[in-house]
């Protein structure tokens, strides 16, 4: 999407200059990947207000880069935040807007001391990860797919939920089946929480067996293009107790009243405050301390933030999760979590778009 | 390793106490891991001269940090560096060692100003990854085991090596192999380069078949407890022509130049220029532009750097990599990649530990 790529650098530049920069230097991968298409683990992007972009990355990514962004002007360097700021201070820059949520205080502190009295920096502020939440139909097509694989594998190895089965085989064959339906990877790592490690949110899958009775936890996802799909489903090996069920149900309607809550407009800690009071009034309130969810896309976590107190609204196309879970320490616990796009409009038109499907009635296997 | 962790927390306190600070705060996460055995994506420490230590993590790992960290006071906090900051601040500490390495300029930013005349930061210092940088024979012996596993899968998958496969096709079923043999993971995604391909040193996997006389470089490794393995070999597909085998024969010497050359002691830029300057001698110098190699342990790629210009020597029981590789665009490459511990000693004591035991001569497949 070489054209898309070069919309998404104009915007990005048009920030700069409001900033009276003279040029952005972007060093987060992933917006130099959103920027440039390029995917490299080192690559940084020097972005004018007016003028032609430089991308900098070094000799292993050379061929891939002249490639994949042969509208760019590339360097091959080692270091790439000296070369890119020297080509700066060359073009007579002076003030550079930097990723302050990125750079770290020694790579600044070296790159400032550099070029002392030549080159000025200040922080650029979350311009692309603004860009980056709101996405354009090829990148929700790209999310549909992962999380479409990421459904039809979960399918395919509910066989896998039977006593005696533990949770590192599950992970596994989940992992591998989302791979072989056509997933780049693994968005994360699945988390398989079974029984009382389902009190865990973010179990690491152990040796533990399933048992008969248990609520098991499954929270996975695929990468597709790049796109993160995230999804988490609860079910039980055998027959439930009535406290499972309970706190199943509980977490069921406070996740599809979140999710109706996402639309356009919806100040994020109103998402958040949804399900999270459901869940407190049932008494249930200090067992569940992490965020209603949370924006995806090019990372598994990104803007924005739904959770308690955090600014900021939803906006149309914006993907989103929804999260919610109880976890009851020594007992076990449940989460059910979608991966959706906020739309805008009227009626049905507004009404958020589910990308994972799969049933959240509880399935009994 | 309760007391392997109280040790290492003690050295590190002791590094902080030298520079004058009350207390470190630690956030690069794999330092977390390193000084209190957590795993854990998002926690932090506060490490005093003198005084009880704080683990601070967020609720999705306090059942994790509770069973695994008996020994230290926890937090459970969602954000984490203003938590332990005020727990410093209400211990009236005054100078707070950052990891500058680690932390960014607009969380460094929030953290001064909140405790603006309270608390002063200062930069630690790559403390914590210089203590990481000499292994105990505990980490020794999973590096160990990690690079076992690799070259056990790396075996185990040669008969796909043939003409018709993809490069995906052999990095997935060399991955799932690592895992069936006991790794937690693969250290990284599996580089896969064939025929052309072999020019790019960090090659995506692709749908490209293998062809009867392509090179095909394989980059991989596998995790056990945490520590990294990193291999790589070049196979040929097929008879090769008199080129490639004489890039190989080139690549061979120098690799093994550089592992006889790190030994303790030795300082990295020379045990870099010993296997370049035979690559360059020979005419590829300009086909070689990345360092020899660099440190593994708890992270793929950590202290020492070994590469051009790069400061510092080789010490006992520092596990590295060494290697080298040629690559000409258009045509291919090879790599060749041993991990190795070095070792101090007289005679064959003083030899380094190669812990990637596949032969390194050119197989034919």
């Amino acid at each position: 999407m070489p054209q898309a790529h070069a919309a998404r650098r104009a915007l990005a530049a048009a920030a700069a200059t409001e900033l009276g920069a003279d040029a952005a230097l972007i060093t987060a991968g992933v917006n130099v990947r959103y920027l440039t298409g390029l995917v490299s683990s080192n690559a940084a992007l020097l972005l004018p207000a007016d003028g032609a972009a430089v991308l900098a990355t070094d000799s292993r990514y050379a061929v891939t880069a002249a490639r994949d962004c042969a509208d760019l002007e590339i360097v091959i360097e080692q270091y790439l935040e000296p070369a890119l700021a020297g080509i700066a201070a060359g073009r007579g820059y002076r003030l550079l807007a930097f990723e302050a949520q990125e750079m770290t205080v020694q790579r600044h502190h070296a790159l400032a001391g550099a070029y002392d009295g030549e080159l000025e920096l200040v922080p650029l502020g979350p311009v692309v990860e603004d860009l980056r939440m709101v996405k354009d139909e090829a990148e929700i097509g790209a999310l549909a797919r992962a999380c479409a694989i990421t459904g039809e594998a979960f399918t395919a190895v509910l066989g896998w939920l039977r006593p005696g089965v533990t949770e590192r085989q599950l992970a596994v064959v989940l992992e591998r089946t989302m791979v072989d339906l056509g997933a780049d990877a693994p968005a994360f790592d699945t988390i398989v929480a079974s029984g009382p490690n389902g009190a865990i949110p973010h179990h690491v899958p152990g040796q533990r067996e399933f048992e008969n009775g248990d609520l098991v936890t499954v929270d996975c996802g695929a990468i597709f293009r790049g796109y993160h799909a995230d999804m988490t489903r609860t079910v039980a090996v055998g027959q439930p107790g009535s406290w499972e069920r309970d706190i199943y149900r509980l977490v069921a309607e406070a996740q599809a009243a979140g999710v109706a809550a996402a639309v356009a407009g919806a100040e994020v800690a109103a998402v958040d405050a949804t399900a999270r009071e459901m869940i407190a009034a049932a008494g249930h309130g200090e067992h569940f301390g992490h965020g209603v969810g949370h924006g995806v896309g090019l990372e598994i976590h990104e803007a924005p933030a739904i959770g308690r107190g955090r600014p900021g609204t939803l906006r149309d196309r914006v993907p989103v999760t929804i999260e919610p879970g109880v976890y009851v320490p020594g007992s076990g616990g449940v989460r059910i979590e979608d991966t959706l796009v906020v739309r805008a409009g009227a009626g049905a038109a507004g009404r958020p778009q589910l990308l994972t499907t799969i049933t959240r009635e509880l399935l009994v296997l």
